[in-house]
């Protein structure tokens, strides 16, 4: 089978910076939630000492590593108080996020955080603030009632999403927009798009809980036959059939050695 | 012919303010430009000695009147250093448009200005501006290059276009929106469009060169067959053969004498 790798997939800067220092870590270290959306990548990192932890209370060392995804000043400020090292490996676009949603409520706007409501990335953004507005899709902002209003946007959001919702808000009166989708979440989701429309299949690889992988697959989805997959395992023999040529893409976090046994299995045993 | 007319249709709060200050100037006065986009109107005010003129030269009054749609600091005081007496009937709609984008110019925003490129009133708030971005539909956008986008709209722009500007918008970085399109703008749009499903003919009455009249007869033309008419003499007979129920709407420019006259008209004649 012919296989077309998508011109940007995998690891983001943000994604490859945290993983390589994490790895560098010396002795034992807690990262608080998976460092990554990426199970084989945490899998790796337990075994060289960096296991996560989803409480403070289960702590087993010294140093604790916040997420790519961030937390929140408090929760930070809470680690730091209660001893631990911290190793801050939050992606600088992530920061970049959380500082621009802070000022916009410190000069009076009604902040409207555009992204999953139960995301790591955006539940950090969201308890910084007073009274946060989070939207996930154009109907969720008919409930506010501010005329000023301030937006920011998960790094990895759609830009199709956004674009809907930012629309939806051109009725109120004063709008202040920071478009903080980061760069390889679009270059991803436009060599995505680009691609599904020249194969016959699509192959988005990723973690289940991965929020920019789950957005590839929604895009690839609306243009060609997709599937999702984790790593090589998961690959079905009869997906291919009758195809001709298959696409491949993979999230922000999906290391390079996973999409390399995807496209070689692909292309040797189907 | 059972006619319906608009909810909201006909002078709006500036227009009014206007009219009726003009109508009350003692002696001769010169308007620069038309003081509305309605040609009745101009001729009432004629009639009073309130007459127009496009260049400062003509002027035979001593006192210049600022037309509703404004006029560009540097025009004021041209205006005002010729030792002419200024009656500014800018509507304060138009003003605070004018005020946001010197603002946003100030704190470093490239300012767009979403409206008619020849319109006076976006003319006005451009000429204001050291380096304006003018834009009239979602593709103008394109060329544009800075990241820290300031936006205003002028004060009858559709709704709807303003949407698709503001939409193609959520590609950059830093965007301020101040969505300056005014509430009679918006109460005329909705109520023509909810009208315009419920008859067989929409007529919009309304100055030909008035912007906001020709935003309703667009708008109305994509729910029901719609006629644009300045007065009750442009009626033509073969536009109601077949129709029951007619519906009537006017610009923000069109008088009350001129509306009635077209409904009375219509009901007695056709």
């Amino acid at each position: 089978m012919q296989v077309k790798l998508a011109k940007h997939s995998g690891f983001c800067f943000g994604v490859k910076k945290a993983v390589e220092e994490a790895s560098n870590v010396k002795g034992k270290a807690n990262t608080f939630g998976p460092l990554i959306h990426n199970p084989q990548v945490v899998q790796e990192l337990a075994k060289k000492g960096i296991t996560k932890i989803d409480r403070l209370e289960d702590a087993d060392a010294s140093s604790i590593i916040i997420r790519t995804h961030g937390a929140s000043d408090k929760l930070i400020h809470e680690i730091s108080s209660k001893g631990y090292n911290i190793i801050d490996l939050t992606c600088p676009f992530v920061k970049k996020v959380q500082e621009y949603a802070k000022d916009l409520e410190k000069v009076g706007y009604r902040v409207v955080v555009i992204g999953e409501k139960d995301h790591p990335e955006v539940l950090a953004i969201a308890d910084n603030l007073k009274n946060p507005f989070v939207v996930e899709k154009p109907e969720d902002v008919d409930g506010l009632v501010e005329d000023k209003i301030g937006v920011v946007v998960q790094t990895t959001q759609s830009v199709q999403n956004f674009a809907e919702i930012i629309k939806k808000l051109g009725k109120w009166s004063d709008v202040k927009v920071h478009n903080t989708i980061c760069n390889a979440t679009k270059e991803r989701q436009e060599s995505a798009a680009e691609l599904a429309e020249k194969v016959d299949l699509m192959i988005v690889v990723g973690g289940k809980s991965s929020g920019n992988t789950k957005r590839l697959v929604e895009l690839c989805s609306g243009i060609k036959e997709t599937k999702h997959i984790e790593t090589d395992d998961d690959l079905q023999r009869e997906w291919f059939d009758g195809k001709n040529v298959v696409g491949v893409t993979a999230g922000a976090s999906t290391p390079d050695w996973v999409i390399r046994r995807v496209v070689k299995r692909i292309e040797n045993e189907f």
